[in-house]
């Protein structure tokens, strides 16, 4: 019943580009979990030229330098972090009050920094290059990254759920934030399989909860729909496997 | 008389890393716009091993990864812009409205994105080597950073001033975000001045931002005060001549 009237309020535009989960995928898992309808913009017929005519100004609201972007009656938001705090206190995929909704905002930054951190192991020097270009400085970004920082970020999440208690990172209820945490170990897992496993294997609470957001029926269906994109070469999460450094 | 009622229920603790501005800045920057009272743990005796204690676990509520960290109460919070976020509601230094809040928190997020890109330009293999053993790679992406992206977000939010039609980024009133770009633009100045000089002769909004905040009459007062830590080379922005690469 609450679904059913958010759905007369709540007619959301998502606007990424086509062809890689990329950012775009933390905004889709929290909207499919929410069962609200989106339309979304970048798969669409010249989904590619559209989205790129929604960067920069246009008297929509504060203009977005890239996307995300989530357009919302007239709400134009950008950033994927404030796009989620924005669409979890609307359906309640993050706590009411000021310092629980804070918290969960602070862990999906911290997801965010980790995302970030994988991606820059591909392009180290500049984005606007070639991976091919920059292969020497990736090696050793990526095993920094592999060696030092995945763990790193694993073994916090591991103690903010033995924090809270399990099984979710805020305790009993779900927030966006473990939706964004079942992508990051998702993409983790893809691009660096053997640095993944061994890392893994020091934590006993991700790997349950990566299963139980997988479970959730609309994330179930919705994971088993041509809505999905699978991880690739153009994305975020890329599988080199020389730059799996386990 | 708000000011003096929020200091009966306010006090503040801010757990970040003595020596250095880094990202403690944002919040500091807040908390003396605000005036709002506020103990600063690093600067304090035996700061570096108080802050280092604050890490990880403890009960405490969500563990933090990394400073900035904020202690109000019960509520301990990590993530500079969560910090901000929360920081901004108690202290009308951000729209109450959730598209206004939202659009704030697109705002420091989007600074934030380059903040640590300016700071990757010193270390853009590793943050646990140092900046000596990665000069080339360095090079190369301050190359990237002060032809490409210096520019790229000082447009950004110079189209965002013109969006909102100023003095600030959303228009007639002051947010933490204004306080975040002054520092933002105050870094880059000190790091790359050439490439700044060259990057803010193209705008017309961004330096009179920067003043405007810089006379507010408690920022000027914090800023003329010993609070106030200077830029140095152990921080987010350093001076390598090297790296100014207009």
């Amino acid at each position: 019943m609450t679904r059913r009237l958010l759905h007369l309020v709540s007619m959301y535009t998502l606007i990424y580009w086509p062809g890689i989960p990329g950012r775009g995928e933390f905004v889709r898992l929290l909207l499919e979990e929410a069962g609200a309808p989106y339309e979304d913009v970048g798969r669409g017929p010249d989904g590619e030229r559209l989205v790129a005519s929604y960067l920069g100004g246009g008297g929509k609201g504060t203009p977005a330098l890239a996307p995300p972007i989530l357009r919302h009656g007239k709400v134009t938001l950008a950033q994927t972090a404030a796009i989620c705090d924005y669409l979890g206190q609307r359906h309640n995929l993050a706590p009411r009050d000021e310092a629980g909704r804070s918290q969960v905002l602070q862990l999906a930054l911290t997801i965010a920094d980790a995302v970030a951190e994988a991606h820059d192991t591909h392009h180290p020097l500049s984005s606007a290059a070639y991976y091919e270009d920059q292969r020497e400085a990736a090696h050793d970004k990526a095993s920094h990254f592999t060696g030092q920082r995945l763990p790193w970020f694993l073994d916090y999440f591991e103690a903010v759920l033995q924090d809270s208690g399990g099984p979710y990172l805020t305790g009993q209820r779900l927030s966006y934030a473990d939706l964004s945490l079942f992508q990051l170990l998702s993409g983790l897992e893809y691009a660096f399989p053997r640095a993944y496993a061994k890392a893994i294997a020091a934590t006993s609470r991700l790997e349950p909860l990566r299963r139980q957001v997988a479970s959730r029926p609309f994330i179930a269906a919705y994971l088993a729909s041509p809505r999905r994109l699978a991880f690739n070469e153009n994305g975020i999460f890329r599988r080199y496997p020389e730059l799996d450094l386990a």
